[in-house]
Protein backbone atom coordinates (compact mmCIF):
# COMPACT_ATOMS: atom_id res chain seq x y z
CA UNK A 1 0.00 0.00 0.00
CA UNK A 2 1.70 2.78 -1.02
CA UNK A 3 -0.05 6.15 -0.40
CA UNK A 4 0.68 9.88 -2.03
CA UNK A 5 1.49 10.94 1.18
CA UNK A 6 4.59 8.24 1.29
CA UNK A 7 6.02 9.75 -1.77
CA UNK A 8 5.84 13.20 -1.05
CA UNK A 9 7.70 12.45 1.97
CA UNK A 10 9.98 10.90 0.35
CA UNK A 11 10.74 13.64 -2.26
CA UNK A 12 11.04 16.22 0.38
CA UNK A 13 13.66 14.25 2.31
CA UNK A 14 15.79 12.49 -0.34
CA UNK A 15 15.73 16.45 -2.47
CA UNK A 16 16.66 17.76 1.08
CA UNK A 17 19.70 15.70 1.83
CA UNK A 18 20.98 15.31 -2.04
CA UNK A 19 21.55 18.73 -1.86
CA UNK A 20 23.30 18.63 1.27
CA UNK A 21 25.40 15.59 0.97
CA UNK A 22 25.73 14.97 -2.44
CA UNK A 23 28.39 12.41 -2.52
CA UNK A 24 25.92 10.07 -0.08
CA UNK A 25 24.07 7.31 -1.49
CA UNK A 26 20.13 7.62 -0.66
CA UNK A 27 17.79 4.11 -0.84
CA UNK A 28 14.28 4.94 -0.14
CA UNK A 29 11.22 2.89 0.27
CA UNK A 30 9.58 4.36 -2.47
CA UNK A 31 12.57 4.82 -5.42
CA UNK A 32 14.12 1.85 -4.24
CA UNK A 33 14.88 -0.56 -7.69
CA UNK A 34 14.70 -4.26 -6.53
CA UNK A 35 18.04 -6.33 -6.56
CA UNK A 36 20.17 -3.27 -6.28
CA UNK A 37 22.04 -4.27 -3.14
CA UNK A 38 23.19 -1.54 -0.44
CA UNK A 39 26.82 -0.59 -0.82
CA UNK A 40 29.63 0.30 1.48
CA UNK A 41 29.40 4.31 0.99
CA UNK A 42 27.92 6.63 3.01
CA UNK A 43 23.89 5.67 2.90
CA UNK A 44 20.66 7.41 3.84
CA UNK A 45 18.18 4.69 3.88
CA UNK A 46 14.84 6.15 4.77
CA UNK A 47 11.31 4.75 4.90
CA UNK A 48 9.09 7.80 4.61
CA UNK A 49 5.64 6.54 6.58
CA UNK A 50 6.79 3.50 8.77
CA UNK A 51 3.67 1.57 9.80
CA UNK A 52 1.88 2.53 6.27
CA UNK A 53 -1.29 0.40 7.39
CA UNK A 54 -1.55 2.21 10.57
CA UNK A 55 -1.08 5.62 8.75
CA UNK A 56 -3.75 4.66 6.21
CA UNK A 57 -6.62 3.71 9.19
CA UNK A 58 -5.41 6.63 11.11
CA UNK A 59 -3.65 4.80 13.94
CA UNK A 60 -0.89 7.10 15.54
CA UNK A 61 1.87 4.26 15.87
CA UNK A 62 3.94 5.16 13.01
CA UNK A 63 6.75 7.47 11.91
CA UNK A 64 8.97 8.68 9.74
CA UNK A 65 12.25 6.60 9.60
CA UNK A 66 15.96 8.09 8.36
CA UNK A 67 19.08 5.90 8.86
CA UNK A 68 22.56 6.20 7.37
CA UNK A 69 24.80 3.33 6.87
CA UNK A 70 28.22 3.31 6.37
CA UNK A 71 30.31 0.15 5.86
CA UNK A 72 26.83 -1.33 5.22
CA UNK A 73 26.05 -0.62 9.22
CA UNK A 74 23.72 1.76 10.38
CA UNK A 75 25.36 4.73 12.64
CA UNK A 76 22.91 7.53 12.63
CA UNK A 77 18.99 6.73 13.21
CA UNK A 78 16.69 9.26 13.54
CA UNK A 79 12.86 8.23 14.22
CA UNK A 80 9.90 10.57 14.56
CA UNK A 81 6.40 9.29 15.17
CA UNK A 82 4.28 12.74 14.58
CA UNK A 83 1.50 11.80 15.95
CA UNK A 84 2.27 11.13 19.38
CA UNK A 85 5.29 13.63 19.37
CA UNK A 86 8.10 10.81 20.21
CA UNK A 87 11.65 11.65 18.68
CA UNK A 88 14.10 8.80 18.82
CA UNK A 89 17.58 9.23 17.97
CA UNK A 90 21.38 7.44 18.32
CA UNK A 91 24.72 8.19 16.31
CA UNK A 92 27.41 5.42 16.47
CA UNK A 93 29.15 5.81 20.11
CA UNK A 94 27.21 8.92 21.50
CA UNK A 95 23.93 6.70 22.90
CA UNK A 96 20.31 6.27 22.20
CA UNK A 97 17.70 9.51 22.87
CA UNK A 98 13.91 9.90 23.55
CA UNK A 99 13.12 13.59 23.50
CA UNK A 100 9.28 14.54 23.87
CA UNK A 101 7.05 17.25 24.58
CA UNK A 102 5.43 16.91 28.24
CA UNK A 103 3.38 20.08 28.86
CA UNK A 104 5.06 21.55 25.93
CA UNK A 105 8.68 21.98 27.14
CA UNK A 106 11.21 19.54 25.43
CA UNK A 107 12.17 16.67 27.63
CA UNK A 108 15.29 14.27 26.05
CA UNK A 109 15.89 11.05 28.11
CA UNK A 110 19.15 8.79 27.26
CA UNK A 111 17.90 4.89 26.15
CA UNK A 112 17.29 2.13 27.69
CA UNK A 113 14.82 4.66 29.94
CA UNK A 114 15.24 2.49 33.35
CA UNK A 115 18.56 3.49 35.10
CA UNK A 116 18.86 -0.12 36.10
CA UNK A 117 16.88 -2.35 33.60
CA UNK A 118 16.01 -5.78 34.60
CA UNK A 119 17.92 -9.35 34.06
CA UNK A 120 16.22 -11.25 30.78
CA UNK A 121 15.62 -14.67 32.50
CA UNK A 122 13.47 -16.39 29.91
CA UNK A 123 10.91 -15.64 27.61
CA UNK A 124 7.92 -16.80 30.47
CA UNK A 125 8.49 -13.13 31.46
CA UNK A 126 8.88 -11.51 28.49
CA UNK A 127 6.56 -9.61 26.15
CA UNK A 128 7.47 -10.25 23.05
CA UNK A 129 5.88 -7.84 19.92
CA UNK A 130 5.66 -10.12 16.48
CA UNK A 131 4.02 -9.28 13.35
CA UNK A 132 1.40 -11.02 11.11
CA UNK A 133 2.61 -11.21 7.53
CA UNK A 134 1.56 -9.03 4.82
CA UNK A 135 1.54 -12.63 2.38
CA UNK A 136 -1.09 -14.99 3.22
CA UNK A 137 0.39 -18.08 2.42
CA UNK A 138 3.41 -19.93 1.69
CA UNK A 139 6.00 -21.22 4.35
CA UNK A 140 7.00 -17.78 5.54
CA UNK A 141 3.29 -17.48 6.92
CA UNK A 142 3.45 -20.71 8.70
CA UNK A 143 6.60 -20.31 10.33
CA UNK A 144 4.96 -17.03 11.99
CA UNK A 145 1.55 -18.33 12.81
CA UNK A 146 3.11 -22.14 14.20
CA UNK A 147 5.37 -20.37 15.94
CA UNK A 148 3.15 -17.49 17.44
CA UNK A 149 0.97 -20.44 18.80
CA UNK A 150 4.26 -21.71 20.04
CA UNK A 151 5.28 -19.26 22.03
CA UNK A 152 1.37 -18.95 23.31
CA UNK A 153 -0.11 -22.03 23.94
CA UNK A 154 0.94 -24.47 26.70
CA UNK A 155 2.65 -27.31 26.17
CA UNK A 156 -0.67 -29.67 26.69
CA UNK A 157 -2.25 -27.46 24.12
CA UNK A 158 0.82 -27.76 21.41
CA UNK A 159 3.04 -25.07 22.05
CA UNK A 160 5.47 -24.60 25.16
CA UNK A 161 7.14 -21.18 25.22
CA UNK A 162 4.36 -19.26 27.15
CA UNK A 163 5.91 -16.11 26.56
CA UNK A 164 4.17 -13.28 29.36
CA UNK A 165 2.21 -12.07 26.12
CA UNK A 166 2.76 -10.87 22.31
CA UNK A 167 1.97 -7.45 20.86
CA UNK A 168 1.73 -6.57 17.13
CA UNK A 169 1.79 -2.86 16.40
CA UNK A 170 2.67 -2.38 12.91
CA UNK A 171 5.31 -0.47 12.53
CA UNK A 172 9.04 -1.78 12.46
CA UNK A 173 10.68 1.27 13.31
CA UNK A 174 8.75 2.25 16.57
CA UNK A 175 9.20 -1.40 17.25
CA UNK A 176 12.74 -1.63 17.16
CA UNK A 177 12.77 1.78 19.24
CA UNK A 178 10.51 0.51 21.95
CA UNK A 179 12.65 -2.24 22.04
CA UNK A 180 15.67 0.05 22.70
CA UNK A 181 13.52 1.76 25.41
CA UNK A 182 13.02 -1.53 27.16
CA UNK A 183 9.43 -0.85 26.54
CA UNK A 184 9.40 -4.76 24.82
CA UNK A 185 11.37 -7.48 25.56
CA UNK A 186 11.84 -9.03 22.20
CA UNK A 187 10.74 -8.10 18.69
CA UNK A 188 10.88 -10.79 16.19
CA UNK A 189 10.61 -9.91 12.50
CA UNK A 190 10.38 -11.61 9.27
CA UNK A 191 9.90 -9.88 5.52
CA UNK A 192 11.22 -6.44 6.70
CA UNK A 193 13.78 -3.88 4.64
CA UNK A 194 16.70 -2.33 5.35
CA UNK A 195 14.40 0.82 5.41
CA UNK A 196 12.42 -0.02 8.12
CA UNK A 197 15.01 -1.52 10.34
CA UNK A 198 18.13 0.94 9.41
CA UNK A 199 17.39 3.65 11.55
CA UNK A 200 16.10 1.63 14.66
CA UNK A 201 18.50 -0.43 14.19
CA UNK A 202 21.06 2.16 15.26
CA UNK A 203 19.02 3.16 18.39
CA UNK A 204 19.10 -0.50 19.19
CA UNK A 205 22.75 -0.56 19.45
CA UNK A 206 23.04 2.45 21.63
CA UNK A 207 20.75 1.67 23.82
CA UNK A 208 22.86 -1.31 25.05
CA UNK A 209 20.04 -3.72 22.72
CA UNK A 210 21.24 -6.51 20.72
CA UNK A 211 20.19 -7.27 17.15
CA UNK A 212 20.85 -10.80 15.43
CA UNK A 213 19.20 -13.00 13.01
CA UNK A 214 15.13 -14.21 13.11
CA UNK A 215 16.69 -17.37 11.39
CA UNK A 216 18.27 -19.41 14.08
CA UNK A 217 22.11 -19.58 14.08
CA UNK A 218 23.12 -16.47 13.18
CA UNK A 219 24.34 -13.84 15.08
CA UNK A 220 25.49 -11.00 12.64
CA UNK A 221 22.58 -10.36 10.48
CA UNK A 222 23.48 -7.78 7.31
CA UNK A 223 21.24 -4.82 7.52
CA UNK A 224 19.16 -6.35 3.94
CA UNK A 225 19.25 -9.78 6.14
CA UNK A 226 15.29 -9.43 6.23
CA UNK A 227 15.18 -11.26 9.30
CA UNK A 228 15.56 -10.27 12.29
CA UNK A 229 15.47 -10.45 16.07
CA UNK A 230 15.99 -7.36 18.47
CA UNK A 231 16.26 -7.93 22.32
CA UNK A 232 16.09 -5.05 24.86
CA UNK A 233 19.34 -3.73 26.85
CA UNK A 234 19.87 -6.21 30.02
CA UNK A 235 22.59 -6.54 32.44
CA UNK A 236 22.88 -10.52 31.51
CA UNK A 237 20.40 -13.08 29.94
CA UNK A 238 20.74 -11.47 26.04
CA UNK A 239 22.31 -14.50 24.54
CA UNK A 240 20.20 -17.23 26.83
CA UNK A 241 17.07 -15.60 25.43
CA UNK A 242 18.09 -15.62 21.64
CA UNK A 243 18.74 -19.22 22.20
CA UNK A 244 15.35 -19.45 23.56
CA UNK A 245 13.88 -17.98 21.49
CA UNK A 246 15.27 -19.56 18.19
CA UNK A 247 14.38 -23.02 20.01
CA UNK A 248 10.76 -21.51 19.73
CA UNK A 249 10.84 -20.92 16.10
CA UNK A 250 8.53 -23.73 14.25
CA UNK A 251 10.75 -23.52 10.66
CA UNK A 252 13.42 -21.30 8.83
CA UNK A 253 11.76 -18.11 6.95
CA UNK A 254 12.68 -17.61 3.59
CA UNK A 255 13.42 -13.85 1.91
CA UNK A 256 14.51 -13.03 -1.30
CA UNK A 257 17.53 -10.88 -1.30
CA UNK B 1 -0.88 -9.94 37.57
CA UNK B 2 -1.44 -7.77 40.37
CA UNK B 3 1.06 -4.72 41.19
CA UNK B 4 1.15 -2.91 44.54
CA UNK B 5 0.32 0.43 42.29
CA UNK B 6 -3.19 -1.44 41.05
CA UNK B 7 -4.47 -1.70 44.93
CA UNK B 8 -3.28 1.65 45.60
CA UNK B 9 -4.71 3.59 42.54
CA UNK B 10 -8.42 1.69 43.45
CA UNK B 11 -8.13 2.11 46.86
CA UNK B 12 -7.34 6.32 46.49
CA UNK B 13 -10.59 6.08 43.56
CA UNK B 14 -12.91 4.13 45.51
CA UNK B 15 -12.54 6.22 48.74
CA UNK B 16 -12.97 9.71 46.51
CA UNK B 17 -15.98 8.48 44.80
CA UNK B 18 -17.90 6.90 48.29
CA UNK B 19 -17.36 10.01 50.08
CA UNK B 20 -19.18 12.06 47.13
CA UNK B 21 -21.40 9.58 45.97
CA UNK B 22 -21.85 7.46 49.02
CA UNK B 23 -25.26 5.86 47.49
CA UNK B 24 -23.86 4.52 44.47
CA UNK B 25 -22.13 1.46 44.40
CA UNK B 26 -18.16 0.66 43.47
CA UNK B 27 -16.90 -2.43 41.37
CA UNK B 28 -13.17 -2.39 41.11
CA UNK B 29 -10.79 -4.85 39.45
CA UNK B 30 -8.75 -5.19 43.05
CA UNK B 31 -11.97 -5.50 45.19
CA UNK B 32 -14.10 -7.78 43.12
CA UNK B 33 -15.86 -10.25 44.50
CA UNK B 34 -16.57 -13.45 42.16
CA UNK B 35 -20.20 -14.31 42.12
CA UNK B 36 -21.16 -10.75 42.64
CA UNK B 37 -23.03 -9.57 39.63
CA UNK B 38 -23.36 -5.85 39.41
CA UNK B 39 -27.15 -4.67 40.21
CA UNK B 40 -29.11 -1.78 38.70
CA UNK B 41 -28.17 0.80 40.70
CA UNK B 42 -25.52 3.09 40.40
CA UNK B 43 -22.44 1.53 39.90
CA UNK B 44 -18.67 3.43 39.58
CA UNK B 45 -16.86 0.10 37.34
CA UNK B 46 -13.52 0.50 37.71
CA UNK B 47 -9.85 -1.09 36.39
CA UNK B 48 -7.08 1.08 38.12
CA UNK B 49 -4.71 -0.02 35.55
CA UNK B 50 -6.32 -1.49 32.50
CA UNK B 51 -2.94 -3.05 31.01
CA UNK B 52 -1.31 -4.29 33.31
CA UNK B 53 0.86 -6.55 31.53
CA UNK B 54 1.94 -3.30 29.34
CA UNK B 55 2.47 -1.22 32.52
CA UNK B 56 4.64 -4.10 34.43
CA UNK B 57 7.08 -3.70 31.00
CA UNK B 58 6.75 0.37 30.66
CA UNK B 59 5.09 -0.36 27.64
CA UNK B 60 2.92 2.86 27.62
CA UNK B 61 -0.47 1.19 26.21
CA UNK B 62 -1.96 1.70 29.61
CA UNK B 63 -4.59 3.28 31.01
CA UNK B 64 -7.02 4.11 34.45
CA UNK B 65 -10.91 3.29 33.03
CA UNK B 66 -13.40 5.23 34.92
CA UNK B 67 -17.03 3.86 34.46
CA UNK B 68 -20.57 4.24 35.72
CA UNK B 69 -23.38 2.09 35.10
CA UNK B 70 -27.13 2.56 35.86
CA UNK B 71 -29.45 -0.35 35.26
CA UNK B 72 -26.29 -2.11 33.97
CA UNK B 73 -25.64 0.34 31.37
CA UNK B 74 -22.50 2.22 30.53
CA UNK B 75 -23.54 5.84 30.77
CA UNK B 76 -20.43 7.84 32.08
CA UNK B 77 -16.81 6.33 30.31
CA UNK B 78 -13.35 8.02 31.39
CA UNK B 79 -10.67 6.51 30.15
CA UNK B 80 -7.28 8.37 30.92
CA UNK B 81 -3.61 7.16 29.35
CA UNK B 82 -1.19 9.17 31.49
CA UNK B 83 1.76 8.03 29.81
CA UNK B 84 1.20 9.27 26.36
CA UNK B 85 -1.56 12.09 27.88
CA UNK B 86 -4.21 11.23 26.19
CA UNK B 87 -8.00 11.61 27.87
CA UNK B 88 -10.93 10.06 26.24
CA UNK B 89 -14.30 10.99 27.62
CA UNK B 90 -17.96 10.62 27.12
CA UNK B 91 -21.30 10.67 28.81
CA UNK B 92 -24.36 9.38 27.24
CA UNK B 93 -26.40 11.31 25.36
CA UNK B 94 -23.73 14.09 25.25
CA UNK B 95 -21.05 13.22 22.94
CA UNK B 96 -17.50 11.49 23.00
CA UNK B 97 -14.40 13.25 23.46
CA UNK B 98 -10.69 13.45 22.99
CA UNK B 99 -8.29 15.38 24.91
CA UNK B 100 -4.75 16.11 24.28
CA UNK B 101 -1.87 18.78 25.00
CA UNK B 102 -0.26 19.45 21.88
CA UNK B 103 2.73 21.85 23.09
CA UNK B 104 1.23 22.12 25.94
CA UNK B 105 -2.16 23.70 25.51
CA UNK B 106 -5.54 21.48 25.96
CA UNK B 107 -7.23 20.65 22.99
CA UNK B 108 -10.01 18.48 22.83
CA UNK B 109 -11.50 16.68 19.80
CA UNK B 110 -15.49 15.01 19.33
CA UNK B 111 -14.86 11.17 18.49
CA UNK B 112 -14.59 9.71 16.02
CA UNK B 113 -11.73 12.19 14.72
CA UNK B 114 -12.60 12.00 11.26
CA UNK B 115 -15.31 14.31 10.03
CA UNK B 116 -16.94 11.99 7.44
CA UNK B 117 -16.35 8.06 8.67
CA UNK B 118 -15.75 5.97 5.37
CA UNK B 119 -18.41 3.16 5.25
CA UNK B 120 -17.06 -0.09 6.95
CA UNK B 121 -17.47 -2.36 3.08
CA UNK B 122 -15.47 -5.96 4.31
CA UNK B 123 -12.90 -7.77 6.59
CA UNK B 124 -10.46 -7.53 3.80
CA UNK B 125 -9.96 -4.12 4.47
CA UNK B 126 -10.42 -4.11 7.98
CA UNK B 127 -7.96 -3.08 10.66
CA UNK B 128 -8.66 -5.40 13.29
CA UNK B 129 -7.66 -5.75 16.84
CA UNK B 130 -7.64 -8.70 18.68
CA UNK B 131 -5.46 -10.17 22.29
CA UNK B 132 -4.20 -13.22 22.93
CA UNK B 133 -5.58 -14.79 25.76
CA UNK B 134 -4.39 -15.03 29.27
CA UNK B 135 -5.19 -18.70 29.34
CA UNK B 136 -2.85 -20.74 27.49
CA UNK B 137 -4.84 -23.90 26.85
CA UNK B 138 -9.02 -25.11 26.76
CA UNK B 139 -11.60 -24.52 23.90
CA UNK B 140 -11.32 -20.46 24.65
CA UNK B 141 -7.70 -20.66 23.43
CA UNK B 142 -8.33 -22.61 20.58
CA UNK B 143 -11.26 -20.38 19.40
CA UNK B 144 -9.30 -17.43 19.20
CA UNK B 145 -5.98 -18.92 18.11
CA UNK B 146 -7.83 -20.69 15.23
CA UNK B 147 -10.00 -17.54 14.72
CA UNK B 148 -6.37 -15.31 13.95
CA UNK B 149 -5.46 -18.13 11.93
CA UNK B 150 -8.61 -17.97 9.80
CA UNK B 151 -9.00 -14.04 10.03
CA UNK B 152 -5.15 -13.88 8.39
CA UNK B 153 -3.96 -16.61 6.15
CA UNK B 154 -5.68 -16.82 2.22
CA UNK B 155 -8.01 -19.75 1.21
CA UNK B 156 -5.52 -21.81 0.06
CA UNK B 157 -3.85 -21.77 3.50
CA UNK B 158 -6.67 -22.89 5.80
CA UNK B 159 -7.93 -19.43 6.39
CA UNK B 160 -10.51 -17.15 4.24
CA UNK B 161 -11.01 -13.90 5.40
CA UNK B 162 -7.53 -12.13 5.11
CA UNK B 163 -8.54 -9.11 7.28
CA UNK B 164 -5.90 -6.04 6.22
CA UNK B 165 -4.07 -6.55 9.33
CA UNK B 166 -4.25 -7.46 12.89
CA UNK B 167 -2.91 -5.55 16.19
CA UNK B 168 -2.88 -6.62 19.85
CA UNK B 169 -1.79 -3.50 22.05
CA UNK B 170 -2.48 -5.33 25.32
CA UNK B 171 -5.41 -2.52 26.86
CA UNK B 172 -8.97 -2.97 26.59
CA UNK B 173 -9.70 0.10 27.46
CA UNK B 174 -7.77 1.90 25.07
CA UNK B 175 -8.57 -0.67 22.58
CA UNK B 176 -12.13 0.43 22.86
CA UNK B 177 -11.45 3.93 22.79
CA UNK B 178 -9.07 3.69 19.49
CA UNK B 179 -12.19 2.10 18.37
CA UNK B 180 -14.38 4.83 19.35
CA UNK B 181 -11.64 7.26 17.53
CA UNK B 182 -11.98 5.27 13.94
CA UNK B 183 -8.42 4.56 14.46
CA UNK B 184 -9.04 0.59 14.64
CA UNK B 185 -12.05 -0.87 12.58
CA UNK B 186 -13.17 -3.63 15.15
CA UNK B 187 -11.85 -5.09 18.27
CA UNK B 188 -12.76 -8.46 18.68
CA UNK B 189 -12.36 -9.93 22.53
CA UNK B 190 -13.04 -13.06 25.17
CA UNK B 191 -12.55 -12.88 28.48
CA UNK B 192 -13.00 -9.17 29.39
CA UNK B 193 -14.14 -8.15 32.80
CA UNK B 194 -16.86 -5.28 33.24
CA UNK B 195 -14.93 -3.60 34.92
CA UNK B 196 -12.12 -3.32 31.48
CA UNK B 197 -15.14 -2.45 28.93
CA UNK B 198 -17.68 -0.17 31.25
CA UNK B 199 -15.70 3.15 30.85
CA UNK B 200 -14.45 2.22 26.85
CA UNK B 201 -17.92 1.17 25.96
CA UNK B 202 -20.15 4.85 26.84
CA UNK B 203 -16.90 6.04 24.76
CA UNK B 204 -17.47 3.83 22.09
CA UNK B 205 -21.17 4.29 21.99
CA UNK B 206 -20.79 8.56 22.05
CA UNK B 207 -18.85 8.01 19.03
CA UNK B 208 -20.89 6.00 17.02
CA UNK B 209 -20.11 3.00 17.31
CA UNK B 210 -21.76 -0.56 17.87
CA UNK B 211 -20.83 -3.10 20.33
CA UNK B 212 -21.95 -6.67 19.84
CA UNK B 213 -20.96 -10.04 21.25
CA UNK B 214 -18.27 -11.56 20.73
CA UNK B 215 -19.95 -14.81 19.87
CA UNK B 216 -22.31 -15.18 17.09
CA UNK B 217 -25.84 -13.84 17.12
CA UNK B 218 -26.48 -11.89 20.05
CA UNK B 219 -26.68 -8.33 18.90
CA UNK B 220 -27.07 -6.63 22.66
CA UNK B 221 -24.48 -8.06 24.89
CA UNK B 222 -24.66 -7.30 28.68
CA UNK B 223 -21.93 -5.52 30.53
CA UNK B 224 -20.93 -8.86 31.78
CA UNK B 225 -20.91 -10.66 29.17
CA UNK B 226 -17.59 -11.53 28.80
CA UNK B 227 -17.33 -11.64 24.94
CA UNK B 228 -17.02 -8.44 23.22
CA UNK B 229 -17.33 -7.10 19.20
CA UNK B 230 -16.84 -3.75 18.89
CA UNK B 231 -17.01 -1.58 15.63
CA UNK B 232 -16.08 1.90 14.52
CA UNK B 233 -18.93 4.45 13.21
CA UNK B 234 -20.01 4.09 10.11
CA UNK B 235 -22.62 5.69 7.78
CA UNK B 236 -23.01 2.27 6.23
CA UNK B 237 -21.78 -1.60 6.51
CA UNK B 238 -21.95 -1.59 10.56
CA UNK B 239 -24.03 -4.73 10.42
CA UNK B 240 -22.61 -6.48 7.41
CA UNK B 241 -19.10 -6.11 9.12
CA UNK B 242 -21.03 -7.60 12.19
CA UNK B 243 -22.11 -10.86 10.26
CA UNK B 244 -19.30 -11.57 8.64
CA UNK B 245 -16.64 -11.34 11.31
CA UNK B 246 -18.87 -13.93 12.85
CA UNK B 247 -19.00 -15.97 10.35
CA UNK B 248 -15.36 -16.05 10.45
CA UNK B 249 -14.83 -17.23 14.17
CA UNK B 250 -14.17 -20.81 14.59
CA UNK B 251 -16.29 -22.16 17.36
CA UNK B 252 -17.69 -20.87 20.68
CA UNK B 253 -15.96 -18.81 23.36
CA UNK B 254 -17.08 -20.17 27.21
CA UNK B 255 -16.34 -17.99 29.90
CA UNK B 256 -17.68 -17.72 33.28
CA UNK B 257 -20.06 -15.34 34.84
Amino acid sequence: MVTETDKAIEDTISSHLKSKYPDFSFVGEETYMPGTPIGPEPTFIVDPIDGTTNFIHSFPWASISLGLAIDRKSVVGVVYNPFLDLLYFAVKGQGAYLTTRPGGSEFSRRLPLAKSPQPLTNLNSSLVCVEWPAAREGPNFDVKADTFRNLTASPDNGGGSMVRSLRSLGSAALNLCAVAAGQLDLYWEGGCWAWDVCAGWCVLDEAGGLMVDGNPGNWEPRLEERTYLAVRAAPSGQKEIVEEFWGAIRGRMEYEH
